[in-house]
C-alpha cells in the first residue's frame, strides 16, 4: 500500500544498497526548507500527520512486486533477496520533527528521520510530496485568513486540483484558520467542517419558476437555514428576491460583477427588508490581496468563499523543501556527519533540530540550528513523532487536525508585525528578514572532508 | 467509492431537487474553458479519461451515507428516500467530448454531460479537478517537450505535489510527449514507461570509499545501464571518475552549477575519454525557457529531467475549465437551453460540439462551436465517451494512454508556427489569436430569457 508512490531511483538504490550489504546501515536524513518561498513570510506546516501515517502503513503488496519484478531497468537487482526484502519491509525507523501547524519563520529543518539507510531512502519523495503539497496550501491559507480580519474564511477549491488532492488541501487550510470547506471527504476522513450554499445551475434548472421559484424551492427544503447564491442574472434584484424567500435565508453570496459596489448596495437591500441578520459573502477568484481591498473600501462583507488562490497558492506555486542525507554509519558502525557541496544547493550535516527565542514581548524573534545534543537556549520546535516505526501519541484523525490548528493559532498570535504583512515583496519589501542562525557547532559541520 | 470527491453543495442541491421532483428531469452540462490560460497559445487535454473512470466507478459506500446522515446542514433533506436513492446510486448518463490528447487551440467545449439533473450535477466537482490539474501539467509538458527539440524529456515531479496527484500528472506528460517519468505508480496504473538514475543521497552514502567507491559501486548494481549523478562535489572530477567506471555507465546527470559551462566541459572530457557514448542529462529546475537557453548556446546536453515546472506549471499555475448547465427540461419535458448573465462569466446554452478547420497545407486555423444537430463545415472533434453510464470502448489504462499520446503527437504536428511560440507573453505577444467562432444558432442562445 502506497509503496510505489515513489521515484524509480529510490528503488534502484535500494536495489544497489542491498547488494553492497549497505543497505541495514544506519542512517539520518532531513527535510529540511532552505529559505522562505517568495512572498511568504511565515510557513504554516502541514502534511507531517500524512507523512507519519504513509509511514506507519507502507507495504509492498504481491501486484506492486509482481510489477516491480519486470521492470527492466531494475533486472539487475531483482534477486530473490530483494524481493523477499520487499516482501517483508515495514517501516521500521524514527521520525522527530516540527508539529503539525507549526510555523516555520525562517528556512530550517522540518523532519528528521532516523532509520536503516534503505529505509529512510525510499520514503522520502512522498514525505515531501505530502509536506510540500499542504505546507504550500496552510500557508497562503493563513494569509487569507489574516486578511479577513477575523471573518470567516471557507475554502472552496476542490474542483481547481486533482481530486486526490482536495482533502488534504482542505484539512491543511483548517489547520491554517479555515473556518470549513467544500470537500466532503475532508469532512469524512479528517473531520473538517463543510459547508455549501448552490450553484448557478440550481438556478437555471428551475426553467418553469425561475429564480423566484428557485430560492422558494431551497428555502423549502432546508428550513433550518438556507444559503442563496443572487448573481445568476441581476445581482440587486437576486438580493430584493432573497429577502422574499422566508426566514430560513440566513446568507446570500455574491460571486460576479464589480464586489465592492454590489456589497453596500446589497447590504442596504436587506437592511431596508428588515433583514439585517442575513450575512453577505464573497466568492469570484478571492484571495488575501482581493479580501484586504474590499475591506479597506468598506464593503460589508461577513465571510469569505476562496478557492483557487487557497488550494493553488498561485503567487508561490512551488515549495521547494528536499530531503538530505546527513549522518550515516561507515563500517565501523560509526556516524559520519556528511553534506554535499553542489554550487547553490550545499547542504549541512549532522543530526539537527530547531528551536525558537522571544523577545522580551514574547514575539518570535530568533530561529536556531543546532546540533540534537546541544544544549542551547530557545524553545525547542522538534518532537518525537515515531518510534521504531509506531506513533509515540495515539489520536484519531480528527483530534490531530484540531490540535494542529490550535497550535497553529496560538503561533500566529505571537508573530511580529512584520511577518504579518501579506503585501508582495516587490509592493512591501521585508526590511529586516526573520533572524535564522546556526550554532558553532552546525557550522562546523559545512567543512565536511571531500570523497 | 469517490462519492465523497465532491463538493458539499452538490449534495446539498441533489437533496433539493430530490424534495422538488426534479432529480430525474433530463439535463445537459457543459465542461469548457473560457479561453486559454496566460502564456498557453494551446491547450493538451488529459484528465478526461480519468472523469470517465470515476463516473464507471462512483458509488456511496455504507460508510459514506452514514457519514452523511449525520451531516447537520443535510438533515432538512436526509430521508429515507435520499438516503435510497444514495444506496442505489450509479451514473447511468451520457458523455461526449474531446478526446485524451486532443488540443484545444482557443476556448471552447471539452465534454458534455447528458442525463438525469441529480447525477449530472453531482460529478462536477471531481471531472472538474481531474482536466484542470491534468490539462496543465498536460500543456506544460507540451511546452518543455517542444523547447528539448526531439531531445528526451523525463517527468520527475513526484516530490513537488500531493503524493495522490503524482501518477496522474506523470499520465499526462507523458501523453503531451515526454518519454517517461520518475513516478512508480504511474507504471504500475498506467504503463507510463518509468526510468531513474541516482541521488546524491547515494554518494554521500558510500563514507568508506567515496565517489569513486559508489560509482563502482552502482556500475556493478546495474550491468546493464548505469546513469550515474557527477556534481555531488566537484562536477568536472566526477565527469572524470565516470568515464573510469566501466563499460555500464550510458549516462550521467549534473543537477547543479552554471549548466551551459559545465556541459561542453564534461562532454569534452566524455569524449577525451574515448565515451562519447555517454549521454549528458541535465536536471537542475528545469524548464522550457533554460532547455531553450541551453540549447540556443550550444550545450551538448542529450536529454532534460524536468521536475517542478511541468507538474506545477508555474507560470500559468490555475486552469479555470467551468462546469454549465446548458439545457433542461421543463415540466412537459421539453428541453430547454439555459444560460447565466453573470457579468464576465456569461455562459452560452444548448447542447454543443467542437469542429476544426484546416488550411491548404493542412495546418489547424479555425475552431468552431456549433450546436450538435447542426450541419456545419469543419473535423469534428467531439466524440462518443460514455453510454448510459458504460464506455462506448473497452481499452486497458495502457492502451488507453497510449493512444492519447499518440493522438497529441499528430495534433501538435500540424500546429502553426505562431502557437508553437514558447516566449512569455510579455516577451512576444500573440500577434494573430486563433480564430474560435460560434455558429448563429448557438449565438442566438445567448439572448436567454430572464427569469
Amino acid at each position: 500500500m502506497y509503496a510505489l508512490y515513489t521515484d524509480r531511483y529510490q528503488l534502484s538504490m535500494l536495489g544497489s544498497y542491498l547488494r553492497e550489504g549497505l543497505a541495514s546501515r544506519r542512517a539520518v536524513f532531513e527535510l529540511s526548507m532552505r529559505r522562505l518561498p517568495r512572498n511568504r513570510r511565515f510557513l504554516v506546516m502541514a502534511g507531517i500527520d500524512r507523512g507519519l501515517r504513509y509511514l506507519e502503513n507502507l507495504r509492498f503488496t504481491d501486484d506492486e512486486i509482481a510489477y516491480l519484478r519486470e521492470a527492466p531497468s531494475l533486472r539487475d537487482v531483482m534477486t530473490d533477496e530483494l524481493i523477499a526484502y520487499l516482501r517483508a519491509f515495514r517501516f521500521s525507523g524514527d521520525v522527530y520533527g516540527l508539529r503539525e501547524g507549526e510555523l516555520l519563520l525562517g528556512g530550517g529543518p522540518v523532519l528528521r528521520v532516523e532509520g536503516t539507510l534503505a529505509e529512510a531512502q525510499l520514503v522520502e519523495t512522498f514525505l515531501l510530496g505530502a509536506i510540500n503539497h499542504e505546507a504550500k496550501v496552510a500557508s497562503k491559507a493563513a494569509r487569507v485568513v489574516l486578511a479577513a480580519q477575523g471573518r470567516p474564511v471557507i475554502e472552496f477549491g476542490a474542483r481547481r486540483l486533482d481530486p486526490m488532492a482536495a482533502p488534504t488541501a482542505a484539512r491543511a487550510a483548517y489547520i491554517a484558520g479555515c473556518v470549513g470547506t467544500s470537500s466532503e471527504e475532508a469532512g469524512f476522513r479528517f473531520g473538517v467542517p463543510v459547508t455549501g450554499t448552490c450553484a448557478h445551475s440550481y438556478m437555471l434548472a428551475h426553467v418553469d419558476d425561475g429564480e423566484v421559484g428557485a430560492f422558494a424551492a431551497f428555502s423549502q427544503s432546508y428550513p433550518s437555514g438556507t444559503s442563496l447564491l443572487i448573481d445568476t442574472w441581476d445581482t440587486l434584484r437576486g438580493a430584493i428576491r432573497a429577502t422574499a424567500a422566508g426566514p430560513a435565508v440566513h446568507s446570500v453570496r455574491i460571486d460576479s460583477g464589480d464586489l465592492a459596489t454590489l456589497g453596500p448596495k446589497v447590504r442596504a437591500i436587506l437592511d431596508a427588508a428588515g433583514r439585517s441578520d442575513i450575512k453577505l459573502i464573497a466568492s469570484d477568484d478571492m484571495d488575501e490581496f482581493k479580501i484586504q481591498a474590499l475591506l479597506a473600501a468598506g464593503a460589508p462583507y461577513d465571510s469569505f468563499g476562496v478557492g483557487t488562490a487557497i488550494v493553488l497558492s498561485p503567487d508561490a506555486p512551488s515549495f521547494g523543501a528536499v530531503y538530505k542525507l546527513v549522518e550515516v554509519d561507515n563500517r565501523h558502525g560509526k556516524p559520519i556527519p556528511v553534506a554535499k557541496r553542489a554550487p547553490g544547493k550545499a547542504s549541512y550535516g549532522g543530526r539537527k533540530q530547531l528551536l525558537r527565542r522571544y523577545n522580551a514581548e514574547g514575539i518570535a524573534c530568533e530561529d536556531v540550528i543546532a546540533l540534537v545534543d546541544e544544549a542551547t537556549e530557545g524553545e525547542p520546535l522538534f518532537v518525537h513523532h515515531m518510534h521504531k516505526g509506531q506513533r509515540v501519541t495515539k489520536h484519531t484523525e480528527a483530534e490531530r487536525t484540531k490540535s494542529a490548528r490550535a497550535l497553529c493559532k496560538s503561533r500566529i498570535a505571537v508573530l511580529s508585525q512584520e511577518q504579518r504583512v501579506i503585501a508582495l515583496e516587490e509592493s512591501v519589501p521585508v526590511t529586516s528578514a526573520y533572524r535564522v542562525s546556526m550554532t558553532d557547532a552546525v557550522r562546523a559541520l559545512e567543512r565536511l572532508e571531500d570523497r
